[in-house]
């Protein structure tokens, strides 16, 4: 058996020491069009020559199938490590991150989560440039980097690196290594920057494929949803104009207006979420997310003390539920009361003053300034709020990971609550506080309108334009200063030398050529001479290292299921907030793409089959909403007008029954609608259908050739 | 390539050809004892010779594996067919249905879908007896005979069988067949009545796993979850009787223990549907139902016109689900409307009928007569609800069973809820009306006792002691009766030949030896004389064909929600709802283990995960419970007196608060309690895991063995 075994593998290893030598020879066409590489790590600046060199070694030493490009970069004066891994390794990894591939038709066809094991099957596997694309390989590149786990404790700058922890996450964590970022694909991001972000005309549809397969499934999707939103709100902006246009003739008509533009509301709500649902899992199944919850990846920044999992019986990283559960009880949530209290403490205060001065103002007993001491309170509250917006984004990062989830996907869902939940209080409150206890509608949409037009642009302006301008501002003084580092670089000289002797070492024990390099451009490790000041023009890769980080799509998403919120609350009150929101929204697709491929780093890929617990967030929004709607029926005297011979508990009594009947039906007609479409129910059934038989058939000729062997061997 | 398929094709001949001798030279233990078979059919008593025997032709010639004896029952002058198949056949019929079956240590272990092509891998499938329970052999054949379809058109007793109508299900509708029904094992059968059914105490546990191995998961789940229920009882039933010592002492304790309880409830009605929701999972698990829903079977009695399935491209009974949508839209829900608010006018009517004769005793206007006058409304209620309660489940099952679903569980699912909403109006209108309208809380007490004492107890003989004595009566009658039968005995000779000359006929061209036989059980083909009346002694099978057809788990169920909406809305008003409940449950228990071992036939076993809709059902009843507290909570002027100060409006506006912060409460604590066990989940996880190592290692062998092959050919 063993010998049987031991025979596979030789022809396995065969297969793959041809293409071994072919990675070699090519450049990769996905890769940046200058390095053989799929990731860069770089390092701090002013770090010590033996960390680089200790780094290096262990690298080489825990995972000999890496393959390291070696770069010093004059600008910022920090070595990068231009990191790929052997194509065999990178499929073990594709098999390890369950990534699904075609499998040949003759197979069955359909898609398959990829197995090592099972090469033969796969579509096109044979073509190491196009098999898997740049996302992809940057995601198991990165995954397989982190993976690396120190093997026995060791001390270097004195910091402790202990056995199983993770090389990389550790050298993150103690800042011995800067960061890791996948690069660019310089083609494919100037045709995105093109078509997606500059088109020609505003409603271009986005070319959701292309994005999906350049960033990977998450950010296609939430382009997807925010593009399916903002066709959705054309609905309401439309309605919302008409009421606008007919709100204020009569008492009666306004009533009735009030009435319907909550029942539409509440109606084009649960419609989008349903619409919404639908599509998603359209989407994850032709992306091939649909199937993915079974054996879901551990998070790469998961810590946790080693132990055998009962599941694999392999050691693995585990941090027990107890802790987590005592850390949410008396951190998590102590902290998220603290913040919103204080908040909403803050914005009370901040509330009764703009009160108090109104009322000074009105009796003269304050001087007006040209309104500036009115407007004073307002500031204070914009301040507050965009203060603790910060604050409470911070915290809530620092809460998710130190609660430190296994799977990316409860990370998220926990991340999204918390934000949630802050944001909710930021957002909501002092427009609430108004509508219902102070009843001053025309301060509230004042309020609103501010919001609506001032606060969305100027979001723009924040999350866009300064970021780019700070970016290009930073990316001139750093090259001023890097003129500088020209001293510097000949203190490097022996470091060069040392690296390269490792590199080239290692090289010729393996007699593999070329895999392992100190690069040569910028020239300084081939004729040791300092560069003159014209080579040192920037390269894209060292441009992308002073990028920003692309700080995750929490925050998109929360920003726009905030505005949600205030359409399905708020815009009985002021009916063209679907409108405006419509506008933002148009712009705020190319701004968000704009952040994506004009000022931050690429970020790395992520697969996800649904947009996780905003869906569920906005889905009791809807709820929220006929509550809310129905105590502004009441406060604003809606009911009272309509039906005035009824006692006042009566009318309390009736809209208690129409918001639980309101709810029902709600609750009702979401449960009667499939979640998955029909058609994609079918293909599911089909595709697993094809694949039964496809394994009877491979069992079936598995069982036919040992049937033949036995033959052979008795004659 | 297709040789090696017969190749294949031959070794799996062989080895069947073995087996299927074997069979025949034993008897099977989990059949009946008198009988090799596993499913009895019966035709009606006159019916015309020519139908049998045509009935006979067709099996044999569209399902050539089929096994028939065939014998005369004497006291009922019925023909019965005793079914099964090859043992083949019967495998093959496991892989289409999907049953779970150990696998092989060697291939991994832990459980798996059968499946035919892949015998090798599965535990003990060599052994007939031990592999296949009576119950799973049952539902195969059952199965497999529903699937036997008409291949062409043909008229037999003025009845139209057209092509691709299923055989069985076209007989037993237009009355050509009278029943088919499962056998009973009587050794287990008389353990179960036993242990189960008269335990020497009543509170001994009952025997899950056998009742499972021998009816089924669906029954053992029903029983699971009564014990569960039951036990869960304890602990309303203690609080309730404390309350119920402590109530009416003051006004002021009252009030405390009202809202006391009223808490107590909804907390224990939360937790205990989390704990068997977590149970149910377990359950699911160690039956091997967790994965099940994937690919469902159709439904035996499924209708439809043929076309090609999009998924498997094979021919399947089609219906379109427009016609569906449009059944229920104009007949299903109509049907409901008008039944829902026939009952409601009648409670109605009867309630407001004794409030009149309520108020003209009390003016004395009328002669009380012993009570009786009062008393009189009270009878016509019960009756309207008794009445009511058999005809609203008529209704339901006719309605679903034209709605013609494809799968069961989607079945059973809607049937629940067509049940349900009827049920609730006849159950609850009356007490509902009362509590909140009339305010009449003595007569309202006097009425829950009434449904838990008197009820209750009134159920229990409906349904196990009066079947019981109808049938037993019944079956005396008969015996009586068929005395005459010797009579028509004789004219029967002739069809007895007939009969025996094609099973003749079959056995002798297919060389199989005693496989299709007529009984010669009661001599009457061997010897062909009349039997003497001591012969007549009934045998087991035809007294299980004289017993009514078990009416599956709806009314057990919908009986037990209604008792739980009992407990939590009422028993505020009745503390000791939960007390009498828990009694009548301990009862019930037995009781319905009496109608399934002592009364009904066997029943068909179904597989189920869960117990469907019952579980949401519950759920919503939780949250409509805290509604009703509060309603309860304001009409009964609890808050009134604890905040006298407070303006009604204030009140009631406090009151809403509080429910939806108690729903909200309910919510998530139902959202944070997973649904599945930790060690399930690994158990899982584990299976999962090791069902692909299995795998790789297969395909692994498959490639070695291929390439074996090929060097073999090559030297």
């Amino acid at each position: 058996m063993s010998e049987q075994f031991t025979n596979v593998k030789s022809v396995f290893r065969k297969r793959f020491s041809n293409l071994s030598s072919a990675i070699t020879n090519r450049l990769w066409l996905n890769a940046d069009t200058n390095y053989e590489c799929d990731v860069l790590l770089t390092f701090p600046a002013r770090i010590d020559d033996h960390v680089i060199i200790w780094f290096l070694e262990k690298f080489i030493q825990l995972q000999p199938d890496i393959r390291i490009s070696i770069k010093y970069h004059f600008t910022t004066g920090v070595y990068g490590f231009y990191v790929t891994f052997t194509y065999e390794r990178i499929l073990k990894g594709a098999d390890t991150l369950q990534l699904e591939k075609p499998i040949k038709q003759e197979f069955g066809g359909g898609y398959r989560i990829f197995s090592f094991d099972e090469l033969e099957f796969y579509e096109g596997v044979e073509n190491e440039e196009k098999f898997l694309s740049s996302q992809e390989r940057q995601s198991i590149v990165f995954h397989l980097l982190y993976s690396i786990r120190i093997i026995e404790n060791e001390i270097i700058n004195r910091i402790k690196f202990k056995i199983d922890q993770s090389l990389i996450q550790r050298g993150l964590e103690k800042e011995l290594i800067r960061q890791i970022i996948p690069l660019h694909n310089k083609e494919q991001l100037n045709y995105l920057r093109e078509i997606w972000v500059w088109p020609k005309n505003i409603i271009t549809p986005q070319p959701i494929e292309k994005i999906r397969q350049y960033f990977g499934v998450k950010i296609a999707l939430y382009f997807c949803w925010l593009s399916c939103y903002t066709k959705a709100l054309c609905l309401p902006a439309l309605y919302g104009i008409y009421i606008w246009y007919y709100t204020g003739q009569s008492q009666e008509l306004d009533d009735k207006l009030f009435i319907i533009n909550s029942l539409l509301n509440i109606i084009w709500a649960t419609g989008f979420l349903i619409f919404w649902r639908r599509r998603q899992a359209e989407l994850a199944y032709q992306w091939n997310t649909l199937d993915m919850e079974q054996l879901e990846e551990t998070r790469a920044t998961y810590k946790g003390t080693l132990r055998r999992s009962p599941v694999t019986n392999k050691y693995e990283p585990y941090y027990p539920s107890w802790k987590r559960l005592l850390f949410r009880l008396f951190v998590t949530i102590p902290m998220l009361i603290i913040n919103i209290v204080l908040v909403s403490i803050l914005i009370l205060i901040i509330i009764r003053f703009q009160s108090w001065i109104d009322r000074q103002l009105k009796v003269g007993r304050l001087p007006s300034l040209m309104s500036l001491t009115e407007l004073l309170p307002k500031i204070l509250l914009a301040l507050v709020t965009t203060v603790f917006d910060d604050v409470y984004k911070y915290v809530c990062r620092w809460l998710t990971d130190r609660e430190n989830y296994r799977e990316q996907r409860v990370h998220d869902n926990q991340m999204i609550a918390k934000m949630f939940a802050c944001a909710c209080v930021n957002s909501y409150l002092s427009v609430f506080y108004i509508a219902f206890f102070t009843h001053k509608y025309i301060r509230l949409s004042d309020q609103l309108i501010t919001i609506f037009v001032i606060k969305q642009f100027w979001d723009h302006i924040k999350e866009a334009i300064i970021p780019y301008i700070v970016s290009n501002t930073r990316l001139s003084v750093l090259i001023e200063l890097s003129k500088k580092e020209q001293a510097r670089y000949a203190e490097r000289k022996d470091l060069n030398k040392k690296l390269k002797n490792i590199l080239d070492q290692l090289n010729n024990s393996k007699q593999i050529k070329n895999i392992n390099e100190i690069s040569t451009e910028n020239s300084f490790s081939s004729h040791d001479s300092i560069p003159s000041f014209e080579t040192l023009s920037l390269s894209q890769a060292e441009i992308e290292c002073l990028q920003p980080k692309w700080p995750d799509l929490y925050e998109d998403y929360l920003e726009l299921v905030i505005q949600f919120g205030y359409i399905i609350f708020l815009s009985t009150l002021f009916p063209l907030a679907a409108f405006f929101s419509l506008l933002n929204n148009i712009v705020e697709i190319r701004a968000d793409a704009f952040k994506l491929c004009m000022i931050c780093q690429r970020p790395f890929s992520q697969r996800v089959k649904d947009i996780g617990h905003w869906q569920k967030i906005m889905e009791y929004m809807v709820i929220a909403a006929i509550i809310v709607n129905c105590i502004f029926c009441s406060i604003r005297g809606v009911f009272r007008r309509m039906l005035p011979d009824l006692p006042f508990a009566a009318e309390i009594f009736l809209l208690i029954c129409i918001e639980h009947l309101l709810i029902l039906i709600c609750k009702i007609i979401r449960a009667s609608i499939e979640n998955v479409p029909y058609w994609v129910r079918v293909e599911k059934a089909k595709m697993e259908y094809r694949r039964r038989e496809a394994l009877t058939k491979l069992e079936c000729n598995a069982l036919h050739l040992k049937d033949n062997n036995t033959q052979a061997n008795t004659t």
